[in-house]
């Protein structure tokens, strides 16, 4: 054991609105020691996601908040220094709830290895990880798109979106995407191979550019965004068409409860679904879900789209960004 | 065939707002004369029904709209006075889509024959006609309503909200109604057998009250009504709950686009499924769930609960008053 510190992100304040670094504190804490069935791992990559702004948010003291003064969780990728399982050996990848420090203690049994001849370690984090696999059941088992339809996916140059799109590709529909700059729209079109994608920003009457780009209507709608995006988008839609709401990030930063036009009216008239999931719900569906998204990786039908941010120190910044559109792809923080 | 008049109700005015009488008209027509496979029938009842509202609306030439200045179409029973089909002898009882006239000229292949020993007729057009189908598939097919979960009704004492809410009680399911007067909810807590009962027009807190109702949360949710009486069982729900979007008579007769809570958020926070449906959908499981139904009717397991008005000029004010909370039950006219 060195003698050394291990700096960790605290949670310093839970944010209003908008985060910023004042809602961070960082502690140079002391190194792990670690007991019996526990490795000692020096983390390589951390993983900020959206979801991680509602663990900020205090739900009434349940598990699933963040606590204040104490270290930010999530997933990250290190490498084993020290072990005493027989499950790990020193020099092993491993992937686990780590969180933003330098180094960590954990219990062998909750953490996985990963084989690094597979796939970039980063990936593990990205395209054949939670957000693969997020994109995978909310298009596949929740939106069930099937060959010949028209998908939309908003945030579509952000983690989830992007895979979501590439699959809905891969598996026979009409990709449209959107997103919020003529650089991502770009990418979506000439790299990940959607079919039409539309800016946001600079298009002054949303609904009528979805309408134009979605000629057959609109089947499936992979929803990351929520607000004014998704209503553009529900007024194309088609009979039957399903919307998997995996995240509502244009929504997330608000004080006061967002409103909206009503979409009942909508689902009503259409008889359309509109299901909210989250990726932990089909846990006894990883290992097939994950050797089909590698699958792909290696054939080089999937793109693998990462945003990665060096060193410690801007973590909390790569976690900022999420929410003002600096990232395209998987935001991914190498310390 | 005698030298007499037609009357019939016509499409006045399209309505704005709330529909009156000035949206009606009513037409001395001639008698009808049929021709090869066409029967006579002389209409029994007639049924008011909340979705012919948005019938009543322009939708742009589409057939699903009612024409100015023509017969407000809708399912009615009748009895066969003369027939030109092999399929029909007069004083068979017949449904179909007649309307809201007192004789009809019908194409054969467009009604069926009723078994008026099977079940009182006016039933055919309620709780074992479209309106206990509608609910039948709204609860088990859409909703999924499971044995020992808990379903909330909203217009609960409706058409379709009582058969729902019987379905489900005897499914096995905790049955909370939702009502607007202390009459309805004492018949919904007495015939019919709900668990409990909420009169929203004298509750200060609905949220609250839907919480104190339904100690293991809201698995179900029957959807009749939208609005805030929705956003109210909404904070209630459980995981994975799954609401059927039925009918949204608290918003049919809004000029502008309704507004709200966004909904997106909460089903993403509890894994939860919004659906809109039409009875239409399932037309090919029709014959399977009358039986059932009749056979629940007919041993006494399901009650039958009617708002019967009497005489043709009544029709205009029983399907108005449907929007005012008049009936309870099915609401029919008897000719």
């Amino acid at each position: 054991m060195e003698n050394k510190s291990n700096r960790q992100v605290l949670l310093a304040k839970r944010p209003d609105g908008m985060p910023g670094n004042e809602n961070f504190e960082i502690r140079e804490s002391q190194f792990p020691g670690i007991k019996d069935d526990e490795i000692l791992t020096k983390n390589l990559y951390v993983s900020v996601d959206p979801y991680m702004r509602g663990r900020m948010t205090d739900t009434g003291g349940s598990p699933y908040s963040f606590g204040l003064h104490e270290l930010i969780t999530g997933r990250t990728i290190g490498e084993v220094l020290e072990s005493r399982s027989p499950l790990f050996s020193k020099g092993d990848y491993v992937i686990g709830m780590m969180g933003w420090e330098e180094y960590s203690a954990v219990n062998a049994g909750d953490v996985e290895k990963l084989d690094p001849d597979m796939a970039p370690l980063s990936a593990y984090l990205g395209v054949i990880g939670m957000t693969g696999l997020t994109a995978y059941f909310g298009l596949l088992d929740v939106a069930k798109a099937e060959k010949g339809e028209t998908v939309v996916v908003s945030a579509a140059a952000g983690a989830v979106g992007n895979v979501a799109g590439q699959i809905a590709g891969l598996k026979g529909c009409r990709v449209v995407g959107i997103a919020g700059s003529d650089e991502k729209i770009k990418m979506l079109k000439h790299e990940l191979s959607f079919d039409d994608a539309i800016n946001y920003k600079t298009t002054s009457d949303l609904a009528g550019a979805i309408r134009k780009a979605c000629p057959r209507g609109v089947d499936v709608y992979f929803d990351n965004v929520g607000g004014e995006i998704s209503d553009a988008v529900l007024s194309n839609l088609n009979r039957n068409a399903r919307i998997a709401v995996c995240g509502q990030i244009s929504l997330y930063n608000l004080e006061e409860t967002p409103t909206g036009p009503r979409v009942q009216p909508v689902l009503l008239a259409r008889s359309a679904t509109m299901e909210g999931f989250m990726v932990g719900n089909y846990t006894d569906k990883y290992h097939e879900a994950r050797q089909q998204l590698a699958r792909w990786l290696k054939d080089g039908k999937l793109v693998s789209r990462e945003h990665i941010v060096e060193g410690f120190e801007h973590i909390t910044d790569a976690f900022i960004g999420l929410f003002t559109g600096d990232n395209t792809g998987k935001q991914v923080v190498k310390l």
